[in-house]
């Protein structure tokens, strides 16, 4: 089935000990596409300036996405983010951030997209992705992304938005900070009880745990790496390859549910093995297989 | 086959969010030993002093633990240790500290341990480790733990040690600073550049690593625990459980060093449940199997 994801595009400098790769393609809606659309046809929503640099065209040349929803704004300038990996690389730190044409109103959802049945809303203001969201029309299954800052800003928008989707996507500190629990089954647990059926909890290099409605839980390590080059975009490329599966299967069943997972955790260790997209955009259904079997032999018992 | 483990009995007083519990029995060979008990039978070798109020025959009542290894030295003074737990309740804070009879020789293993196949070397100053490990005649496996207090101060001892032992079991950030990698598979790649057939990371609530000289890797999750009233003993119940099982199976191939970690990582479970041992001393063989199964059920796909 079709799926639609809203979110950011970016020009990203970013730092690792592996280097500096500084002005390359970045952004959750970027690594969301390119991840899920391994598996099914994207239709990206998005918001960039006139000074943007990429060739769009050429990034997504024999991809399954759909460009028709990527605004070009004049007079606009393009996100922009600087950020540094160290150490174990779990969490970036942002050198430097210009939110330029994201500060401005979001983008529109065009006429032909408002049908789709999978939507995904990557991470920015609650009150933006309700305002996606309510250009929809009925939408089968909708998951959004957040982040601490909207967590401490926005958390009665967030409340709200809780309330009209079907999964929340976060990480293992925001589900801590929107929950107040610190055991992540409990936090899973009060985040269902705002109201989404199901929850992933993203806990970067040691994997994700899925709860839902139905106190269903599945956990699973992430791909065991052993070469961790750029960890940007990771959490994006994991819910891409994850809802991907998902609107190729059609089907949110607890199985179906648990290979996204598999999907997603495999399709994200192809991001991090790369700056910016390199990894990801390699990465054919083929490769993602042969890694599911290697994780399937590294974690299966 | 018999197991053997060389370790601490120590007087605990723990605050944990679940509340206070002083003066209760701990150390890493009371964990070790009620863990692996379960599985094989125990040969116990430690010493404390003769302030000891614990009655150690009610305690391991109907327990297949051999306590002629137990020194009670006149004069002595027992280990004693008070910790708090608190937030995500993955480290101890360690609030008062007293080494006691930990701090002069260790124990002599009885003549008729010295057999023993299978032998577990619970965390002390790698230099106790090698005495203890030499009073030994060939063992099968000898596996041992160790901390960031010896990696800093004795660092070359523990090398030393590396050379003589089968199996290294230390936790994350131990793993880290001993070999200077921030992965978690290369540093254990590094570990067993330094003499160890195979080595086991604890990752706290994140689960296990282990890692082979023959490049096989296992990653597993935590058992999915929704109440953690009391880590202490965790890491030396999951080692028992490992340890235990291993000797009761008599081998170390690839598949049953998996099963192991997997009935390390339930009887942990146990453990945190409640404080000090009350979780643990109540885990039978039939309940263990039971968590297996749900962790099965939760994390294969």
């Amino acid at each position: 089935m079709s799926l639609l994801v809203t979110g950011s595009v970016g020009i990203d400098t970013v730092r690792t000990p592996y280097g500096l790769n500084q002005d390359c393609i970045g952004g959750s809606a970027i690594y969301f596409s390119l991840a899920a659309g391994v598996f099914t046809s994207i239709k990206l929503v998005a918001a960039v300036g006139d000074d943007c640099p990429f060739n769009f065209e050429e990034i997504f040349e024999g991809k399954n996405i759909d460009l028709k929803g990527l605004e070009v704004r004049k007079g606009s300038k393009t996100f922009r983010w600087h950020g540094t990996y160290e150490g174990s690389m779990n969490e970036a730190r942002t050198d430097a951030v210009e939110l330029n044409v994201l500060a401005e109103g979001p983008p529109t959802v065009p006429e032909q997209y408002r049908d789709c049945r999978y939507v995904f809303l990557a991470n920015t203001a609650p009150s933006l992705q309700k305002k996606l969201l309510d250009q929809m029309r009925g939408p089968t299954l909708v998951a959004a992304d957040t982040m601490n800052h909207w967590i401490m800003t926005a958390k009665s928008d967030l409340i709200g938005l809780l309330e009209q989707i079907d999964m929340l996507v976060l990480n293992d500190g925001e589900a801590k900070l929107l929950t107040g629990h610190h055991n992540l089954i409990e936090a899973a647990k009060s985040i269902i009880e705002m109201g989404p059926k199901f929850v992933v909890i993203k806990k970067g290099e040691h994997g994700s745990l899925l709860y839902d409605s139905r106190d269903n839980i599945f956990v699973l390590p992430a791909y065991p790496a052993r070469v961790v080059v750029d960890p940007t975009g990771a959490g994006d490329s994991f819910a891409g390859g994850m809802m991907g599966y998902l609107a190729q299967a059609g089907s949110v069943d607890v199985m179906t549910l648990q290979k996204a997972i598999v999907h997603g955790t495999v399709v994200a260790s192809f991001t991090i093995g790369d700056f910016s997209i390199h990894g990801l955009r390699g990465a054919t259904r083929e490769m993602i297989e042969e890694r599911i079997d290697l994780l399937r032999k590294v974690t299966q018992f």
